[in-house]
């Protein structure tokens, strides 16, 4: 077994130290499990390994709550052993995935902001059972000192029945006091969260737990399941270059100060890339206050422009983690890891005024978003942190290629299939055609700016041949629609693989 | 001329009192107009009906921003005389809503919290030319007493080149104080919002304005277009009774406090019976954070059972208007009106724990929401404020007769033919035939749950047969549809008239 005892500072927690498999054995049938992890960092890997081994005999099933996706070792090994009833609020995995599309497994797909405090309120049916919690150390108190994430970790501790906590030797000490956790009061007692900068500090470097709570100490040295990002292509370089285009056309107009305002950027490799970009720009002193630290981020503080970086997980790709703890004692000056219910909550977005940066999956004329159904059924991830974002921000910018699948699929289409952000909520959407600037428009100005200035032009005449014809339908209706050919392009697609007319 | 000097407190302003046909003519083609006003109530009432008349000679457009719907003095009027080119961000006026779905006026559908902060912050293209303030009284230092709404009067005002007031004598004097004036900073200068009980005051009991800023002051003395409330139905009390039970078995369950949560109800006849019916419940020292105090809610207060009210408006019927006018001085306590971007707010909603009860036009199986658009094309009102308390509050409720028209409108489809609310949004829905609590649901346990407790028996075979078929034709995916079909019922409706197959 590794040696973690210098790691958990109270000798008297030694005696709880025990085998994953010891741990895992007090996990029952049909119990809440919920864990840290967001984006697969941060979330504990033995114990879940070992109930997947123990699930392969004794064929049972949990319910599982996390931040956000976690790596194959959690996801990965309990999907394929089919031990997960529920699921709830995100995943990226490809075995948890093909088992929500296939009806295996129910999921429930939400803001990622609601999740700590709609668990704390009863609305799961039922409480948190066991918490597992992955940890860099254990406080002489009992205090659980975090890694790579905090998500819904402290939340769900202080909920929990009993906490099982898996210390990982793979994660440097040196992430000890990039935490800042601080869990808000239920209604009707809750009081303002008291944060007006980036950078403030408003709880503990610790998630408050007690050594009373700890049932078990597992030691374990899996290294977080990082992802290589995607290489940076022509798109992406595009779009980055049209917000940056956007911006600075927004600070001259006096609608935006000259250092921006904290960026929120969803994650993956677009995101990633714009992110990214932005270190070879004019703009200086940035702030970030998003869910991830991607790569990115690490180019912007290298390149001297990022002052402050908050979020509430490092997710970086195996080169990143490595560039991360090589130069540890310089990041963890410019960078903080909060509780998701804190990083991603409306209440602080809305009121530092973030420029929220997400992707989608499809948007319509009429400035719909889809981000998580592939043609209007399979889910691809979740929505994740975008709504918490998006309805919230000072600008909302969304983000996709024009086209997918080699052209078949446009990204712009008459009638979304699926609908996570409705046409209140977003200002801008960029392909790599350009801009569209959606801000005080009705929805029929909305559509000639987005078809002219995103549409890819195999798809424009189409979407102005719709739209016209919508319009003189409804004899100029506030949202002009076909209904019985509004859907026709996603039907085209599935039945002809492509949205074009043969 | 009606005498309003000495309701215009400062001796100075007396010479700036003019005819509302003088004041009108200070507003130019293609002017940004922003009014006070919050459903038919406080709204300026004497200029537009000049300016409309003047627009019948001239022949000119402006753009017209408010708090939300206003009477028939304002929109009316000029959409009559076809005067206003672009309308944000709610309406409810009939002249209104047919020109909006004739192409006649661009229309941008907002979320109620959103207005101010987008105004000050340039995003409708450009700057509030003029603001016009309907008022109780004018202060000696020039500042500005609302009347029945504050809406966004106070943030118009902070931003307007210049302010005209119309001194409203039909409204009582008794008004003052009720008001609690609080405009926030914008990023990155915000601050918390230092509310933490529906009774706080944060702000002053006028709109700071001050003499100078004042360019004209119109005597008025006509009422608000208060509009009578439809009478309370079977329906609407099959809903009260349902909540009521409901709300009574989450007391039970722990998770919610005997007196609730504060109240936050919709504009309309079902959310006022809803309310109005609380009055008969056992529920003690109810509050209420909404936008529009409506009869529902003096109902409440003379049962004894609400301790305090905060809202942007008391829309009233004309009999509730009457009563509150008649007994005012025991209302003014317990009712408080405040700027909408704080009534509305984000962060004040999720805070104090809102129980958010709003109108559908129309549901799905899935659990999202159309609270905007007939049969996807035309706009009813739209969304108001709907979203600001729906994406927010602690329990998140929406209500809708299980069908329309007669019955040849199941109000339950399998897909939404517009969507301003998502399935993120939604706690529990309720219908005539009972309550639908998906908190914690996947999708298709959603799908269930709502045609079982929700539709009407016309519709329940034809939802149970689309639902079954589209989950083996997707294999059971995560939300199973058939693209082909998802929105057959609206075609149906629109060729035949009735979503039946005959």
């Amino acid at each position: 077994m590794i040696n973690i005892k210098d790691r958990v500072r109270n000798k008297e927690l030694h005696a709880k130290i025990v085998s994953a498999e010891e741990a895992a054995a007090s996990i029952k049938d049909g119990m809440n499990i919920a864990t840290s992890g967001f984006t697969p960092a941060g979330y504990p890997k033995a114990v879940p390994l070992a109930l997947a081994k123990r699930m392969e005999q004794e064929k049972f099933k949990v319910n599982l709550w996390t931040g956000a996706s976690v790596g194959k070792e959690l996801d990965g090994a309990l999907a394929e052993v089919k031990g997960i009833a529920k699921r709830l609020p995100y995943q990226t995995n490809n075995a948890m995935r093909t088992a929500i599309n296939n009806g295996e497994i129910q999921y429930t797909d939400l803001h990622l902001s609601h999740v700590a405090q709609m668990s704390r309120y009863g609305f799961f049916g039922g409480k948190v059972d066991v918490a597992i919690v992955e940890a860099c150390a254990i406080t002489e108190e009992g205090h659980i000192i975090p890694t790579t994430s905090v998500g819904n970790a402290a939340s769900f501790v202080q909920s929990a029945d009993f906490v099982i906590v898996e210390v990982n030797t793979s994660q440097p000490l040196e992430l000890e006091g990039m935490h800042d956790i601080y869990v808000p009061l239920d209604p009707p007692h809750r009081q303002p969260i008291p944060l007006v900068k980036v950078d403030d500090r408003i709880g503990t470097p610790y998630i408050p737990c007690g050594v009373d709570r700890i049932a078990y100490i597992v030691p374990c040295d899996i290294k977080d399941d990082a992802r290589p990002l995607a290489a940076i292509d022509d798109d992406a370089r595009a779009m980055t270059g049209h917000l940056i285009d956007f911006l600075k056309q927004e600070i001259k107009a006096g609608r935006m100060p000259k250092n921006l305002l904290p960026l929120q950027s969803g994650v993956g490799s677009v995101a990633n890339a714009v992110v990214a970009g932005l270190a070879n720009s004019d703009f200086e002193d940035l702030t970030v206050y998003t869910e991830v630290i991607q790569d990115g981020m690490f180019d912007l503080i290298d390149a001297g422009k990022l002052t402050f970086a908050s979020g509430t997980s490092i997710t970086a790709s195996p080169d990143g983690l490595k560039r991360l703890y090589a130069n540890i004692s310089e990041y963890r000056k410019r960078i903080l890891l909060r509780p998701q219910e804190i990083a991603n909550s409306p209440e602080i977005a809305r009121r530092i005024g973030v420029i929220a940066m997400n992707t989608a999956i499809e948007f319509d004329l009429y400035g719909h978003v889809n981000s998580s159904h592939i043609m209007g059924t399979k889910m691809m991830n979740g929505i994740g942190g975008s709504g918490d974002f998006s309805r919230n921000a000072y600008l909302t910018i969304f983000f996709s290629s024009s086209v997918a699948k080699k052209g078949d699929i446009s990204s712009i289409v008459p009638m979304c299939s699926h609908f996570d952000h409705t046409e209140h909520d977003i200002d801008v959407f960029i392909t790599e055609r350009g801009v569209a600037d959606v801000r005080g428009l009705s929805p029929k100005e909305r559509a000639r700016v987005i078809i002219n200035n995103c549409a890819h032009p195999d798809y424009q005449p189409m979407l102005l041949d719709y739209f016209e014809r919508a319009v003189k339908a409804t004899g100029y209706a506030h949202t002009p629609h076909i209904i019985s050919e509004a859907l026709s392009w996603h039907t085209r697609f599935l039945e002809t693989g492509s949205m074009k007319i043969k």
